[in-house]
C-alpha cells in the first residue's frame, strides 16, 4: 500500500453493514463470526489483554475496549445507557477500528452497534456449542429486547436449536421478537412467567438490560443438565442470577479480571472458581463433564470478540468490495511537512 | 436533538480541517486553542484522569487517551511510529471523538493529526505564557520537523516571540521550516549546531522525534533564566535533556502519573519534585519566582488537551457550519428492534 492509499480509511457505516448482512445472510454471518471468534480464542495467549477502560456516570457508561495480537490492533467505543430507550435512543451504540500494528495506521473504521449484536450472539453460540448437552434443542430466552433475535438465530444456526421459549417483563418486547422470528423456522412459544419459560429448556439465555441487581433466574428454576448463557449482567452492579445458581454450576468466563468486576460472579468471593472459555477450546481445561452438570457461560463481552468481528468484517469488505473511504489520515507529500500541506491547500484554493 | 439527528455523527475530515484552519487563520486557531486548554486546566479537578492506554510494539505505540468532565467525554486514538517517515508515512496520526456523557452518543468525530499538532503547540504556548521571563522575545527550536512551525507560530501569537533560531541534525528539515515560515514576520536564523542555536535564547523548545534516549540539550548549554519546552520526549525510553538540567530547573508537568513514565523526568527518582501546570494556573502553586530561575515544561501531551481541542472544534463547526455527517449510529424506529431495522432494509431493497 502507498501512503495515499493509507490516507483513506475504509469505512463501513450502518447502511453498508445492513447491506453486507443481507447480502451474506444473517445466519451465515453469525456462523462465520462464531468461527472467527473461536479461531482467536484458540490463540488467546498471543493477545494483549486489558479490562475495558470505563467512564461511569449516573446514567450509564462509556467504554474503550482495545486489544492486539501483535499484527493487528482493534478497539471499540461502546456506551451502555439503560435510560436511553425511554428517550428513543439505543441503550448500546458502538463503533470500532482495526489498525496495523507495524505502522499504527487504521485499516478499517466501522459502525459496531449491529456488529456488536452479531458478535455477542456468536460468542453465546460458541460457548453453547462447547458446553451444552449434546442433543440440546430447546432454548428459553429471558429478555426479548434488541439482542434476542440475534441470540436465537445464532443458536439455531450454530447449535441446531429448533424450539424457542420467550419471556420478557414487557409483553410488547416478546411480541416484537416473535414477529421478527416468524419466518425463521424456529418453533416459538411465549410465556407469562420466566418460571414457565425455562421449564424443560435445554438452554437458558438471559439478556435483560437494567443497570441494577435484578434476579431474573432463581435457583429453584434451574434443573440438572441445563446450559445457561448469562449475557445481560455486564457492568458493576448489574447481575441477573441468584448466587445459589452460581454455586451449583460450573462457571465459564471470557477474561476473569473483567468478569469478576462486571459479570454474575461479581456476587461471589474473588477466588470463586471459574474456567476460561479459551482453555476449554484449546484442550487445557475440562468443559462439560456429564449430562447432569449445570454449565454457565457468564458472558460480559471482551475486546478479543470485537477484534474477531472487525477482522471478519475486513475480510468480507475485501472479498465483496463496497465500503466507503474516509479522509481520516493527514498525508503530506513529505511526512515531516504537515504545515506545508495546509499551505499547499491555501494555494490550491486561492491560486495567486 | 431527535434520535435521527443523533444517528448522524458530525465528521471533520482532513480536508475540512485544513479549510477550517485556513478560514479562521492558523494563528487565531492557535490562540483560541490556548485559551480553551487554559479554561480546562483551570477546572482540572473536575476531570476523570487516567494515563493513556498504550499498546507498545517494536516499531512504535498505539494509544487511546480518554477523559471526561462529567458533561462531555473525549478520546483520541494516536500512534507514534518513528520508522514510518522512512516509508513515507506520518510518525504520528490521530483521530478522536467527542461524546455526550448523558446519552453516550457521539457528538463529533474528527481527524486529529492536524488538530494534535495545533493543540501540542497551544499547550507549549500556554506553559510559556505562564512561565517564561516577561519580555522573552527569542526562541531556539531544536528539531525542525512536523511540529516546529506550529510551535513557532503559537509562541509568536500567544507569547509575542519575534526571533526564531533553528537547528536540526538534518539541514533539510531546517530548510523546510525556514521556507514555511518565510512570510510569518518572524526573524529566522539557522545554525549548524544546537550550541549556537540556543545561545542567548530566552526560550528553548526541543521537539525531536527519535524513540530513544537522545541528549539534545547538555547542561552547559543552558543559561540562567531560560524557559524550556521539552516536547519530544513523550514515551518510555525517549528523552531529550541531560539529567543535570532537570536538577537545576523547576519542572512543570501536565499529569505526573503519565509524565513520570513518558517525560524527561523518567530519568529521575519517582519522588523528583514537579509542579502541575494547572496548579499554577489556578493559583495554588508558584510559577516562575525570579528572572534567573530555569523553568522547564516537560510536556508529553495529555488527554484533557485533546478534550479541549475537540470542544473548540465542535464550537467552530457549530459556528461556521460545514463538516460532513457519518451514518455511524444504528437508529431503529424502536430502539429495542435492531433486528427489525435490518429486516425493513431487506424489504426496502426488495419490495415483494
Amino acid at each position: 500500500m502507498t501512503a495515499s492509499d493509507l490516507a483513506y480509511v475504509p469505512f463501513v457505516d450502518v447502511e453498508e453493514m445492513m447491506h453486507l448482512i443481507l447480502d451474506i445472510g444473517l445466519e451465515t454471518c453469525l456462523a462465520d463470526l462464531t468461527n472467527y471468534i473461536e479461531e482467536d480464542f484458540r490463540r488467546w495467549p498471543l493477545f494483549d489483554k486489558t479490562p475495558r477502560v470505563a467512564a461511569h456516570s449516573s446514567n450509564g457508561v462509556i467504554e474503550l475496549m482495545p486489544t492486539s495480537d501483535g499484527q493487528e490492533y482493534a478497539f471499540k467505543y461502546v456506551n451502555g445507557h439503560p435510560g436511553n430507550m425511554k428517550k428513543g435512543l439505543q441503550t448500546v451504540t458502538a463503533f470500532g477500528l482495526l489498525a496495523d500494528v507495524e505502522s499504527g495506521y487504521p485499516l478499517l473504521l466501522s459502525e459496531m452497534t449491529l456488529l456488536t449484536a452479531l458478535r455477542t450472539a456468536a460468542t453465546s453460540a460458541l460457548a453453547t456449542r462447547l458446553l451444552a448437552r449434546p442433543g440440546s434443542r430447546t432454548v428459553a430466552m429471558i429478555g426479548n429486547g434488541a439482542q434476542s433475535e440475534f441470540q436465537a438465530l445464532a443458536l439455531k444456526k450454530v447449535c441446531g436449536i429448533t424450539a424457542l421459549r420467550l419471556f420478557d417483563t414487557d409483553p410488547e418486547a416478546t411480541r416484537k421478537c416473535m414477529a421478527n422470528l416468524a419466518g425463521s423456522g424456529l418453533d416459538i412459544t411465549s410465556y407469562k412467567t420466566a418460571e414457565e419459560a425455562v421449564m424443560d429448556a435445554d438452554i437458558i439465555t438471559t439478556c435483560t438490560a437494567d443497570k441494577q441487581m435484578a434476579t431474573v433466574l432463581h435457583d429453584n428454576m434451574i434443573g440438572a443438565g441445563v446450559h445457561i448463557n448469562a449475557i445481560g449482567g455486564d457492568c458493576p452492579g448489574k447481575t441477573e442470577l441468584q448466587a445459589d445458581i452460581l454455586n451449583r454450576a460450573n462457571v465459564f468466563v471470557e477474561y476473569p479480571p473483567q468478569t469478576r468486576i462486571e459479570g454474575e460472579i461479581q456476587q461471589m468471593a474473588s477466588d470463586f472458581p471459574v474456567t476460561e472459555l479459551w482453555e476449554v477450546l484449546s484442550g487445557t481445561a475440562e468443559g462439560r463433564r456429564d449430562a447432569r452438570q449445570i454449565t454457565l457461560f457468564d458472558g460480559v463481552g471482551f475486546a478479543i470478540e470485537d477484534f474477531s468481528a472487525l477482522r471478519w468484517l475486513r475480510d468480507q469488505v475485501e472479498r465483496l468490495g463496497g465500503g466507503k473511504r474516509l479522509d481520516l489520515i493527514a498525508d503530506p507529500d513529505d511526512p515531516r511537512d504537515l504545515f506545508g500541506m495546509i499551505e499547499r491547500e491555501r494555494h490550491r484554493r486561492n491560486p495567486a
